[in-house]
């Protein structure tokens, strides 16, 4: 071997010693109402103008058994940065409106304080969604990210209908939920501008994050980005790359814009070399927004979508990549946002918060393909209530519901129970699905003469304390107190 | 350059001019109420065991827009094997029952027939359902086959329920459809077996193919196989390597056997080294038979399944694989199984049958990813009339209903409209739905005040002539005479 062979290899060694040596970076795309059945990869017959998104897929680990831990947005996403179910930090019921006093308990840790005390950076660029509060007390910035470029809210809570949505001139659809105040564009804690321009709104989130990259990696420093996309919520808009560019409509726009900037934010991670020691995470909040009709999006072949918690209201597209580390595949494992956390501490080296965590270490899954270390998911509805507690619960392959409920997010399929004609009812003995051999929760179990499944009822009852009224530790809505002022300006609504 | 390496090259390029030179062999791969959800590939987040059809579609076009002519059995094959729809070979109501004294026209022209004259091997394995007829005048190897191992007509024709399905003991679930005579096996045209052994059956199959194949590439000789597999149909079957393999249960277990087989057939050309020159084709005969609950097949995001005009019963799964020709990826194109024929038709090199046919060319989308000569797809219900005529019409992205009816076949799913007690209805004006914003069929365009849906109308009413019910052309009925003894024993089933 020559000595300039020699030299090179050596050089490559230290190479990656040094990359060893600096703690991996970190980051969240986030979809908005983006559903189960949405993605060309997840099965969608149209979808095709989505290729960063279907890179990912192909080069990393697709989630068919994800969960959020809410069928609606602020809860669901308080639990992703929290690694806790929403009825532990209050976020409940519903969602934070412009005038909601409250926000995320600012005692809560996310991700983003998790990571700071190893010198990360730390950003979010997007839909925050967990409050702005009296002298703006809950944005981001007040709990440890650095940066935040964004509309600290639903792009739809405010009078949008007069705003232009897509380039050159088409109007938002629909009214959005109107309200006085238009939608303002944050820079940190301050104004940038009100009311935002929708068409030039994806161009500032994608232009923010690959600025982050580039300079978190020129400093050799490992950083988090939360990108939590407004895309393809409800009114979808675009600019003017991605507009009339899907065969979908409006909802496909949405989506191909929001697969720009992933492929913008991949691209940057390896313009500052940096891809192979990043930690990439995709998933949604929660299921599609099936009140939108075909501006809405598809939960597949999973019964109902946003606001229920039957599968498509929570079980949502995710996939984990990091070329090199996860070997890309399928997996069937059970997983959640509750998670992300848990495992982001852990591929830091960073300390869990000193709180009950719902979320487990996904790094058996990640990089062994190993058994998942959650054996079960809780499902909750929309306001869930200290009277009724759970409505579901996943064990293994099956799951029970004790209540089910159907929600004006989900009215306009065919199936009656999603509707919100459908009111809350009990369920004793619970409906039983097997979700692997029955997937779309169409047939019943509870009430087969099989032995089995009494076994299974049984065993589910057992393991799941919480879902008893009566049993449901006064913990769980201990953030009630404090917080239901949250939601007093009544404003708790369906969005 | 040396002399050796020159050699070389020039061996080389003598062997591709030699495989050049030998015409290309064609296998179909037919599977038996596969739903459009019930792939990996197209979705179903359980499926995980099907390596050979993952291999398939990640190595070859697959289709998101492909269509059998018909949402049930025999009238969906006979379109297959000849290019033309149902109505014209006069393969309807319903399908062939063991009792039925009709079968295929023997005047149909098979693809079969079609390659025959050049000197092609021709065998099919597994279920044919085209007829038997008086003195078995109607089985395959009267339509061009020279090898015929199968089950004539489909496996649950016959009193089965005593019937061992699953080794070592697993009775067959659930009554079949009775009738007092058992299922056969055919060789050619003698009963090899009577009754089937279900758990040995696909090694029969697999068996045969992989010994077909072998013997073909060894003598040079170009071949088309036919595998038309009872998977996953009910009741379902499967051998001791297939049996608990899924996770899916009794339906899963029958499609890992079916892939099980394809894998094997795969291997088969490899072995042989043919499978360069071979062009493959996987798809399915009609949408899965909801009807059986979780042991029927899943449409995916499509609207109900077998038996119906809706996208569930009629739009299928489909892969074209041909390593080193069809270049992978996923394709939007309409096609169908009518464009089979005319496309091994034209690779082959043969001669188009002189009669009028239904099906094009899919070259163009193949082998350069181009635009489908198909414009249009028709529906017929599973049980045409004159007086009816056709149920829906495909124009581009646009659908029209102007009859729907349920089907006992797509019972147990919450869409009502999916059931046998939605009767049949007219729709004036018709239902038009947009499948490329709306492919799951609920929002109804019809409505609409924008004057394009009301253009898109006029179009599809104009450019389908088959539609109205004075002007069905008698021709398309013209087989009604002459073969409505086909069902003479009353027994134009559901199967």
């Amino acid at each position: 071997m020559s000595f300039s062979v020699l030299s090179l290899l050596l050089l490559n060694a230290m190479c990656k010693l040094g990359s060893a040596l600096t703690p991996p970076s970190f980051v969240i795309l986030l979809a908005d109402d983006l559903g189960f059945g949405d993605l060309q990869s997840y099965g969608h017959p149209v979808t095709s103008e989505t290729p960063a998104l279907e890179r990912l897929a192909n080069g990393g680990l697709r989630f068919t058994d994800f969960y959020s831990s809410s069928p609606v947005c602020s809860p669901s996403r308080a639990a992703l940065l929290t690694g806790r179910y929403q009825t532990r930090s209050g976020v409940y019921p519903g969602v934070f409106y412009p005038g909601s006093r409250g926000g995320l308990p600012l005692n809560e840790t996310t991700i983003a304080e998790v990571l700071k005390p190893l010198g990360y950076a730390t950003a979010i660029v997007g839909k925050w969604h967990l409050g702005v509060g009296p002298n703006r007390m809950y944005l981001p910035i007040q709990q440890g990210f650095d940066h935040y470029v964004g509309v600290p809210y639903s792009h739809d809570q405010g009078p949008c209908s007069n705003l232009t949505c897509f380039p050159p001139d088409i109007k938002c659809f629909g009214t959005c939920d109107t309200g006085m105040v238009t939608v303002p564009l944050m820079n940190d804690d301050a104004i940038e501008r009100q009311p935002v321009s929708f068409p030039d709104l994806e161009k500032t989130y994608g232009d923010f994050a690959a600025e982050f990259i580039s300079t978190c990696a020129g400093r050799n420093r490992p950083f988090f980005l939360y990108y939590a996309s407004h895309h393809t919520h409800y009114p979808q808009y675009a600019g003017k790359d991605a507009t009339g560019q899907s065969r979908r409509g409006p909802f496909g726009d949405a989506l191909v814009e929001f697969d720009g900037t992933v492929g913008n934010i991949i691209r940057a991670l390896k313009d500052g070399g940096i891809h192979k020691n990043t930690f990439v995470f995709f998933t949604s909040d929660n299921g599609p927004s099936l009140m939108r009709m075909s501006r809405g999006g598809n939960a597949g072949l999973l019964k109902c979508g946003k606001g229920t918690t039957y599968e498509g209201g929570v079980r949502v597209p995710a996939i984990a990549y990091w070329p090199g580390r996860i070997k890309p595949g399928v997996t069937h494992k059970m997983a959640s946002t509750l998670d992300i956390l848990p495992t982001i501490t852990s591929l830091a080296g960073a300390k869990l918060p000193r709180v009950h965590l719902d979320g487990f270490d996904m790094s058996n899954i990640l990089f062994r393909h190993g058994p998942s270390k959650r054996k079960a998911m809780f499902y909750y509805p929309m306001d869930p209530s200290e009277e009724i507690g759970l409505f579901a619960v996943r064990l293994g392959k099956y799951k029970a519901h004790y209540y089910t409920c159907g929600s004006i997010l989900s009215d306009t399929t065919p199936d009656q129970d999603c509707h919100s004609t459908s009111s809350l009812k009990q369920h004793d003995p619970p409906l039983l699905f097997d979700l692997e051999a029955d997937p779309s929760e169409n047939y019943n179990l509870a009430m087969s003469e099989d032995p089995e499944y009494k076994a299974v009822l049984h065993k589910i009852q057992k393991e799941s304390p919480l879902h008893h009224s009566e049993r449901l530790p006064s913990m769980c809505f201990s953030a009630v107190g404090p917080f239901s002022p949250c939601f007093s300006s009544g404003s708790a609504t369906l969005v």
